[in-house]
Protein backbone atom coordinates (compact mmCIF):
# COMPACT_ATOMS: atom_id res chain seq x y z
CA UNK A 1 0.00 0.00 0.00
CA UNK A 2 3.12 2.03 -0.12
CA UNK A 3 3.87 3.13 -3.37
CA UNK A 4 2.92 7.02 -3.24
CA UNK A 5 5.33 9.73 -1.69
CA UNK A 6 4.82 10.15 2.37
CA UNK A 7 2.69 13.12 2.87
CA UNK A 8 5.48 15.33 4.96
CA UNK A 9 2.66 15.24 8.55
CA UNK A 10 3.53 11.69 8.43
CA UNK A 11 7.84 11.68 8.36
CA UNK A 12 7.51 11.54 11.83
CA UNK A 13 5.80 8.19 12.16
CA UNK A 14 8.02 6.63 9.49
CA UNK A 15 9.83 4.61 11.99
CA UNK A 16 6.46 2.51 12.81
CA UNK A 17 6.38 1.78 8.47
CA UNK A 18 6.15 -2.43 7.80
CA UNK A 19 5.88 -5.08 9.25
CA UNK A 20 5.72 -6.17 12.62
CA UNK A 21 5.74 -9.64 14.47
CA UNK A 22 6.69 -11.21 17.50
CA UNK A 23 4.95 -12.10 20.66
CA UNK A 24 2.56 -10.78 23.60
CA UNK A 25 0.90 -11.66 27.09
CA UNK A 26 -2.32 -10.44 28.37
CA UNK A 27 -3.67 -10.43 32.00
CA UNK A 28 -6.05 -8.49 33.67
CA UNK A 29 -7.46 -8.37 37.40
CA UNK A 30 -11.12 -10.55 35.84
CA UNK A 31 -8.96 -13.29 33.34
CA UNK A 32 -6.28 -15.93 33.26
CA UNK A 33 -2.67 -14.28 31.92
CA UNK A 34 -2.22 -15.95 28.88
CA UNK A 35 0.30 -15.33 25.52
CA UNK A 36 -0.22 -14.83 22.06
CA UNK A 37 1.21 -14.49 18.68
CA UNK A 38 0.51 -11.16 16.91
CA UNK A 39 1.33 -9.07 13.72
CA UNK A 40 1.06 -5.62 13.14
CA UNK A 41 1.45 -3.28 10.04
CA UNK A 42 1.87 0.32 9.32
CA UNK A 43 1.15 1.44 6.07
CA UNK A 44 0.89 4.69 4.28
CA UNK A 45 -1.00 5.29 0.92
CA UNK A 46 0.17 9.42 0.41
CA UNK A 47 -2.14 10.96 2.56
CA UNK A 48 -1.54 12.53 6.06
CA UNK A 49 -2.07 9.25 8.41
CA UNK A 50 -0.88 6.04 8.57
CA UNK A 51 -3.15 2.80 8.10
CA UNK A 52 -2.45 0.66 11.09
CA UNK A 53 -4.04 -3.12 10.99
CA UNK A 54 -3.15 -5.71 13.84
CA UNK A 55 -4.10 -9.38 14.02
CA UNK A 56 -3.33 -12.24 17.60
CA UNK A 57 -3.51 -15.82 17.22
CA UNK A 58 -3.05 -18.80 20.15
CA UNK A 59 0.35 -19.94 19.87
CA UNK A 60 -0.34 -22.70 20.38
CA UNK A 61 -2.31 -23.89 17.55
CA UNK A 62 -2.58 -20.68 15.40
CA UNK A 63 -6.58 -20.08 15.70
CA UNK A 64 -7.28 -16.38 15.17
CA UNK A 65 -7.53 -14.19 18.15
CA UNK A 66 -7.98 -10.74 18.12
CA UNK A 67 -8.13 -7.97 15.54
CA UNK A 68 -8.18 -4.25 15.20
CA UNK A 69 -8.03 -2.06 12.27
CA UNK A 70 -7.51 1.96 12.18
CA UNK A 71 -5.79 5.22 11.80
CA UNK A 72 -2.94 7.23 13.25
CA UNK A 73 -3.07 10.80 12.35
CA UNK A 74 -0.39 13.32 13.16
CA UNK A 75 -1.97 16.68 14.45
CA UNK A 76 0.52 18.92 15.08
CA UNK A 77 4.13 19.20 15.89
CA UNK A 78 5.01 16.31 18.33
CA UNK A 79 1.16 15.52 18.39
CA UNK A 80 -1.03 12.57 17.25
CA UNK A 81 -4.41 10.95 17.28
CA UNK A 82 -5.37 6.94 16.84
CA UNK A 83 -8.65 5.81 15.69
CA UNK A 84 -9.68 2.31 15.54
CA UNK A 85 -11.89 -0.30 15.87
CA UNK A 86 -12.01 -4.01 17.45
CA UNK A 87 -14.45 -7.07 16.17
CA UNK A 88 -15.18 -7.33 19.71
CA UNK A 89 -17.90 -4.23 18.98
CA UNK A 90 -15.28 -1.80 20.52
CA UNK A 91 -14.27 2.16 19.22
CA UNK A 92 -11.32 3.57 20.50
CA UNK A 93 -9.97 7.16 19.69
CA UNK A 94 -7.20 8.42 21.75
CA UNK A 95 -4.78 11.67 21.55
CA UNK A 96 -1.20 11.75 22.84
CA UNK A 97 2.29 12.58 21.85
CA UNK A 98 5.25 11.44 19.65
CA UNK A 99 8.55 12.00 21.25
CA UNK A 100 11.21 10.64 19.32
CA UNK A 101 10.07 7.00 18.50
CA UNK A 102 8.08 6.57 21.30
CA UNK A 103 4.39 7.63 21.44
CA UNK A 104 1.90 7.89 24.98
CA UNK A 105 -1.75 8.25 24.28
CA UNK A 106 -4.68 8.10 26.74
CA UNK A 107 -8.34 7.36 25.30
CA UNK A 108 -10.75 10.69 24.42
CA UNK A 109 -13.90 8.38 23.73
CA UNK A 110 -13.84 4.43 23.62
CA UNK A 111 -17.37 3.58 22.39
CA UNK A 112 -18.94 0.54 22.74
CA UNK A 113 -21.66 -1.89 21.07
CA UNK A 114 -25.09 -2.58 22.53
CA UNK A 115 -23.62 -6.31 23.15
CA UNK A 116 -19.83 -5.52 23.59
CA UNK A 117 -18.23 -5.88 27.25
CA UNK A 118 -17.91 -2.14 28.80
CA UNK A 119 -14.60 -0.49 28.47
CA UNK A 120 -14.06 2.73 29.78
CA UNK A 121 -10.59 4.54 29.16
CA UNK A 122 -7.56 2.92 27.39
CA UNK A 123 -3.88 3.92 27.83
CA UNK A 124 -1.74 3.34 25.09
CA UNK A 125 2.40 3.32 24.82
CA UNK A 126 4.36 2.22 21.25
CA UNK A 127 7.94 2.52 21.22
CA UNK A 128 10.38 1.37 18.83
CA UNK A 129 14.26 0.83 19.80
CA UNK A 130 16.60 -0.90 16.65
CA UNK A 131 14.68 -3.18 14.97
CA UNK A 132 12.03 -3.91 18.20
CA UNK A 133 8.63 -2.56 18.51
CA UNK A 134 7.36 -2.88 21.74
CA UNK A 135 3.93 -1.72 23.27
CA UNK A 136 2.12 -1.53 26.27
CA UNK A 137 -2.00 -1.19 26.66
CA UNK A 138 -3.51 -0.22 30.15
CA UNK A 139 -7.43 -0.33 30.04
CA UNK A 140 -10.42 0.51 32.68
CA UNK A 141 -12.61 -2.02 31.82
CA UNK A 142 -15.53 -4.02 33.04
CA UNK A 143 -15.65 -2.15 36.67
CA UNK A 144 -11.98 -2.26 37.27
CA UNK A 145 -9.55 0.62 37.28
CA UNK A 146 -6.88 1.55 34.78
CA UNK A 147 -4.50 -1.70 34.89
CA UNK A 148 -2.09 -3.21 32.61
CA UNK A 149 -3.63 -5.07 30.04
CA UNK A 150 -1.46 -6.42 26.99
CA UNK A 151 2.24 -6.34 26.48
CA UNK A 152 4.42 -7.15 22.98
CA UNK A 153 7.73 -7.15 21.51
CA UNK A 154 7.67 -7.75 17.65
CA UNK A 155 10.42 -7.55 15.22
CA UNK A 156 10.33 -5.94 11.97
CA UNK A 157 9.70 -8.45 9.06
CA UNK A 158 12.39 -8.32 6.61
CA UNK A 159 12.05 -6.30 3.44
CA UNK A 160 8.72 -4.52 4.86
CA UNK B 1 -7.42 -13.25 4.43
CA UNK B 2 -10.35 -16.05 4.05
CA UNK B 3 -8.78 -19.73 4.50
CA UNK B 4 -10.41 -20.77 7.28
CA UNK B 5 -13.96 -22.58 7.22
CA UNK B 6 -16.65 -19.77 7.49
CA UNK B 7 -18.07 -19.41 11.16
CA UNK B 8 -22.05 -20.06 11.39
CA UNK B 9 -22.79 -17.05 12.67
CA UNK B 10 -21.39 -15.00 9.58
CA UNK B 11 -23.50 -17.32 6.67
CA UNK B 12 -26.32 -14.80 6.83
CA UNK B 13 -23.24 -12.49 5.64
CA UNK B 14 -21.31 -14.68 3.26
CA UNK B 15 -23.32 -12.63 0.41
CA UNK B 16 -21.07 -9.37 0.99
CA UNK B 17 -17.67 -12.12 0.65
CA UNK B 18 -15.18 -10.62 -1.63
CA UNK B 19 -13.87 -7.45 -3.35
CA UNK B 20 -16.58 -5.12 -4.72
CA UNK B 21 -15.49 -2.01 -7.43
CA UNK B 22 -17.28 0.93 -9.00
CA UNK B 23 -18.64 4.65 -8.77
CA UNK B 24 -20.34 6.38 -5.88
CA UNK B 25 -21.44 10.21 -5.96
CA UNK B 26 -21.40 12.34 -2.54
CA UNK B 27 -23.41 15.61 -1.67
CA UNK B 28 -24.53 17.33 1.44
CA UNK B 29 -26.11 20.38 2.07
CA UNK B 30 -22.69 21.97 3.22
CA UNK B 31 -20.52 20.71 0.30
CA UNK B 32 -20.47 20.63 -3.50
CA UNK B 33 -21.56 17.20 -4.96
CA UNK B 34 -18.45 15.06 -5.75
CA UNK B 35 -17.85 11.70 -7.45
CA UNK B 36 -15.47 9.12 -6.30
CA UNK B 37 -14.29 5.18 -7.52
CA UNK B 38 -14.52 3.00 -4.59
CA UNK B 39 -13.54 -0.77 -4.04
CA UNK B 40 -14.60 -2.63 -0.87
CA UNK B 41 -13.78 -5.89 0.64
CA UNK B 42 -15.76 -8.20 3.08
CA UNK B 43 -13.19 -11.25 4.28
CA UNK B 44 -13.27 -13.37 7.09
CA UNK B 45 -11.20 -15.59 8.91
CA UNK B 46 -13.23 -18.25 10.41
CA UNK B 47 -14.08 -16.36 13.65
CA UNK B 48 -18.01 -14.98 13.89
CA UNK B 49 -17.01 -11.40 12.05
CA UNK B 50 -16.35 -9.78 8.81
CA UNK B 51 -13.57 -7.50 7.98
CA UNK B 52 -14.43 -4.66 6.20
CA UNK B 53 -12.17 -2.55 4.01
CA UNK B 54 -13.02 0.42 2.37
CA UNK B 55 -11.24 2.66 -0.23
CA UNK B 56 -12.36 5.69 -2.34
CA UNK B 57 -10.09 7.69 -5.28
CA UNK B 58 -10.47 10.67 -7.31
CA UNK B 59 -12.30 9.46 -10.46
CA UNK B 60 -10.09 11.78 -12.58
CA UNK B 61 -6.79 11.59 -11.48
CA UNK B 62 -6.76 8.66 -9.06
CA UNK B 63 -5.40 10.17 -5.65
CA UNK B 64 -6.49 8.28 -2.40
CA UNK B 65 -9.90 10.11 -1.00
CA UNK B 66 -11.62 8.30 1.99
CA UNK B 67 -10.80 5.27 3.87
CA UNK B 68 -12.59 3.04 6.08
CA UNK B 69 -12.19 -0.18 7.96
CA UNK B 70 -13.70 -2.11 10.75
CA UNK B 71 -15.91 -5.13 11.10
CA UNK B 72 -19.53 -6.53 11.01
CA UNK B 73 -20.97 -8.29 13.83
CA UNK B 74 -24.29 -11.03 13.27
CA UNK B 75 -25.57 -10.17 16.79
CA UNK B 76 -28.90 -12.78 16.54
CA UNK B 77 -30.90 -13.98 14.18
CA UNK B 78 -31.17 -11.10 11.45
CA UNK B 79 -29.18 -8.62 13.91
CA UNK B 80 -25.93 -7.21 13.08
CA UNK B 81 -23.79 -4.43 14.39
CA UNK B 82 -21.21 -2.47 12.69
CA UNK B 83 -17.77 -1.00 14.52
CA UNK B 84 -15.70 0.97 11.66
CA UNK B 85 -13.29 3.89 12.32
CA UNK B 86 -12.26 7.02 9.87
CA UNK B 87 -8.52 8.38 9.17
CA UNK B 88 -11.08 11.83 9.43
CA UNK B 89 -10.87 11.03 12.99
CA UNK B 90 -14.08 9.39 13.48
CA UNK B 91 -15.57 6.11 14.29
CA UNK B 92 -19.13 4.48 13.86
CA UNK B 93 -20.96 1.88 16.00
CA UNK B 94 -24.47 0.91 14.32
CA UNK B 95 -26.50 -1.67 14.85
CA UNK B 96 -29.34 -2.94 12.28
CA UNK B 97 -30.98 -5.71 10.86
CA UNK B 98 -30.01 -8.32 7.70
CA UNK B 99 -33.48 -9.30 5.94
CA UNK B 100 -32.22 -11.16 2.68
CA UNK B 101 -29.35 -9.82 0.83
CA UNK B 102 -30.11 -6.33 2.51
CA UNK B 103 -28.72 -4.35 5.92
CA UNK B 104 -29.89 -1.57 7.65
CA UNK B 105 -28.13 -0.10 10.13
CA UNK B 106 -28.55 3.28 12.31
CA UNK B 107 -25.67 4.77 14.59
CA UNK B 108 -25.59 3.88 18.24
CA UNK B 109 -23.08 5.88 19.03
CA UNK B 110 -20.67 8.02 16.97
CA UNK B 111 -16.91 9.06 18.56
CA UNK B 112 -15.04 11.99 17.38
CA UNK B 113 -11.48 12.88 17.57
CA UNK B 114 -10.39 16.28 19.55
CA UNK B 115 -9.37 17.74 15.70
CA UNK B 116 -12.33 16.22 14.08
CA UNK B 117 -15.63 17.73 12.32
CA UNK B 118 -18.68 16.94 14.32
CA UNK B 119 -20.40 13.75 13.34
CA UNK B 120 -23.54 13.00 15.42
CA UNK B 121 -25.34 10.31 13.36
CA UNK B 122 -25.17 7.86 10.74
CA UNK B 123 -27.56 5.54 8.96
CA UNK B 124 -25.93 2.84 6.64
CA UNK B 125 -28.58 0.82 4.11
CA UNK B 126 -26.30 -2.04 2.13
CA UNK B 127 -28.25 -4.11 -0.61
CA UNK B 128 -26.69 -7.00 -2.85
CA UNK B 129 -28.50 -7.56 -6.00
CA UNK B 130 -26.80 -10.45 -8.60
CA UNK B 131 -23.29 -9.05 -8.95
CA UNK B 132 -24.02 -5.46 -7.62
CA UNK B 133 -23.63 -4.08 -3.80
CA UNK B 134 -25.26 -1.18 -3.48
CA UNK B 135 -25.63 1.58 -0.86
CA UNK B 136 -26.68 4.88 0.85
CA UNK B 137 -25.37 6.54 3.90
CA UNK B 138 -27.03 9.17 5.75
CA UNK B 139 -25.44 11.65 7.89
CA UNK B 140 -26.13 14.42 10.91
CA UNK B 141 -23.17 16.14 11.06
CA UNK B 142 -21.36 19.58 11.19
CA UNK B 143 -25.40 20.84 12.61
CA UNK B 144 -27.42 19.72 9.81
CA UNK B 145 -29.66 17.40 10.00
CA UNK B 146 -29.93 13.61 9.19
CA UNK B 147 -29.77 13.98 4.93
CA UNK B 148 -28.14 12.00 1.90
CA UNK B 149 -24.31 11.92 1.94
CA UNK B 150 -23.50 9.04 -0.10
CA UNK B 151 -24.94 6.69 -2.16
CA UNK B 152 -22.64 3.92 -4.70
CA UNK B 153 -23.16 1.01 -7.25
CA UNK B 154 -20.23 -1.51 -7.12
CA UNK B 155 -19.56 -4.59 -9.08
CA UNK B 156 -18.20 -7.84 -7.98
CA UNK B 157 -14.61 -8.18 -8.49
CA UNK B 158 -14.48 -11.64 -10.88
CA UNK B 159 -12.76 -14.32 -8.62
CA UNK B 160 -13.34 -12.29 -5.76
Amino acid sequence: MSHSAMHPAVEPLAFLLGRWRGEGKGEYPTVEPFAYGEEIEFSHTGRPFLFYLQKTWNPVDGYPLHSESGYLRPVAEGQLELVLSQPSGITEILAGTISGTRIEMASTTVGVSPTAKQVSAVKRVIAVTANTLSYQLDMAAVGQDMSIHLQAELTKAVGS
